[in-house]
């Protein structure tokens, strides 16, 4: 009788596509990424040229040829929750072939083109660290490649780093900071049959979202690509009873802002903004600039043909940038669909990352 | 051995201000005067002047002399949920004695006068209905004077009914009417990283509250009372999530409307000061017009000192004018108090009350 199997074995000479379908199947939503790390773990141990490293749930593979330059190509394997969208299916569509299912897009496509890199390149004209982590969709402190940069910052150490998050299979480079703030007004609880003795802090909040209406965003040119600054309330809230004028109103406010500014610039921008206005940041991410001058970057963009856009959402671009490595995002999968319910990855997008890819690491 | 008492008996030989206090210590929230009832039902039914009928936890007792007109006296027995204020407790103040506790001001006061003057006015010079009900600081199905004029409309007829709400012991004439309407903006959803694929409906509530901010209430003089309408935000609420540009704000708003206003007209009023906004009515109570031009009225506040103001809160007296029978708050406690943890009844506003109604119910 043969042994049990505890994991699920990855077969790592599918093709990148089937393997997306493989690794969408094992549920690896934010905290429950054990089953798919050690899936994962246990496929890349079996090739003989990697140096296989675990931390918690998150793999790292380096390939060990002693070339003059080294890259990260990095991956999350966790999800956001389940939302009826499990197991994959497949579609054939008048564009071709797509995978719907959760991670498809965010970002189990990328993951399996770093599996079958890792796999079939047993000697890249670069050396490559492969990494797969856990917590990516959650709050900072869980995401394993802040912790692996932390605990283990030499296994991370590379002149480049390709961030396999969907942006349709082309170059999107450096990304936008981020920073949620409250605003606040206040005034002076009243019954509200008497509502000349109070003061309503909602009506005082009118301003507020009068500026933010007329904000136009700045659109800043970096390094040649067009970022595009936001700023928004996302809540509001306010009020006591149905019968009280409410004394305190508070609008939830984040700015998105191009890597040109600091957090701490940034957060100035919007205290100047809101002038006259209680304002507490209450979370803060800084952006990432492009970095496209830096050789490693160049080298790279000429390599998968030239295209190259701004990245508008927040990604761990910033991480490796703030260890000083210049970063950019390379993965299948159109960005809008993450996190949605019928988020998919067409086949065509992760088989031309991975050929590109793949020629890249092997030319000289 | 006596019969064990299974209600707590009241004795209506007591002044007004300890029966007060006694009847503040029979706990009685909305939804549970049974016990209270109880008592003031026995209290009365030993009254041989009176007949007294019970309906649910409404006790009414009349007298039945064939006096050409006829006065309703009305208070409610319930109160708001208990706040740590009971029993209730005396304090001595330089400005006289008073009772602190939940349902001191609103409104046991005046329940104890009705009681003292159904118990000691055998052959009073108007036929008196004294009506003391349940559920009135809740939803409106629960109202007892609701219930009775629903169900025995010709136990309430009167020519005047005299409220006694908290009113600091002048007659307070009329009530403005309550108008509850949500005021909605809409917008497109969009991720807040590429917030122009969207509309913001927070920002686009901005000039709803401009036009709150900016709204001057009517003043109107209605039988030389100076009314003063209110409208106002009570509640904000809009947002999807911290990176969501949101598709709806509502601005939930109370107008105070005086009573030369309808309910149809008022909510005119507020449909066309947000013109261009979706309106929706979630409530709505009428005013009463202080009607003082009625004789009966004229009589009333001329015996009790000829002091008389507006009442700017929403009381029953609006439901004894939707019957046709003119009416007025005269209440010992200040309204400001009513629903405060520190309620609370000087003495003095307790005894002028009783003895103002007494005279005027001897007198020819």
């Amino acid at each position: 009788m043969p042994l049990e199997e505890t994991t699920t074995a990855l077969d790592l000479t599918l093709d990148a596509a089937t393997l997306t379908a493989r690794l969408v199947d094992i549920e690896s939503v934010s905290r429950d990424e054990e089953a798919i790390a050690d899936a994962v773990e246990a496929a890349l141990r079996g090739c003989p040229h990697l140096v296989v490293s675990r931390l918690g749930h998150s793999v790292v593979a380096r390939t060990e040829l002693g070339r003059p330059e080294r890259i990260v190509i990095a991956g999350h394997l966790d999800t956001v929750p389940v939302n009826d969208n499990l197991p994959c299916r497949w579609e054939e569509t008048p564009d071709g072939v797509v995978l719907h299912g959760l991670g498809t897009c965010d970002m189990k496509g990328g993951d399996a083109i770093i599996l079958r890199l890792a796999a079939t390149l047993p000697e890249p004209a670069r050396d490559v660290t492969y990494v797969l982590y856990e917590g990516e969709e959650i709050d900072s402190e869980f995401n394993g490649l802040r912790l692996l940069a932390e605990s283990h910052p030499e296994l991370l150490e590379a002149d480049f780093a390709i961030l396999m998050e969907p942006s349709n299979a082309v170059v999107e480079a450096g990304c936008q900071g981020t920073l949620r703030v409250d605003v606040r007004t206040t005034g002076e609880r009243a019954h509200s049959a008497r509502s000349w003795r109070g003061v309503n802090a909602i009506h005082r909040a009118g301003d507020i979202l009068d500026r933010l209406k007329a904000y136009e965003g700045r659109r800043p040119v970096i390094d040649g690509l067009e970022y595009r600054e936001g700023l928004n309330a996302v809540f509001i809230r306010g009020g006591v009873a149905g019968n009280v004028v409410p004394d305190e109103c508070v609008v939830e406010v984040n700015f998105r802002f191009a890597p040109d500014r600091s957090e701490e610039e940034a957060a100035d921008f919007v205290r100047e903004f809101f002038e006259g206005y209680d304002v507490t940041v209450t979370d803060s991410a800084p952006g990432a600039l492009p970095g496209l001058g830096l050789p490693a970057a160049k080298a790279f963009i000429e390599a998968v043909g030239g295209e190259v856009g701004p990245k508008f959402g927040w990604t761990d671009v910033a991480r490796f940038t703030a260890l000083g490595i210049p970063a950019v995002n390379f993965g299948p999968g159109d960005p809008m669909f993450a996190h949605k319910q019928d988020e998919h990855v067409p086949v065509a997008q992760i088989e031309r990352c991975e050929q590109e890819l793949r020629r890249w690491l092997e030319s000289q």
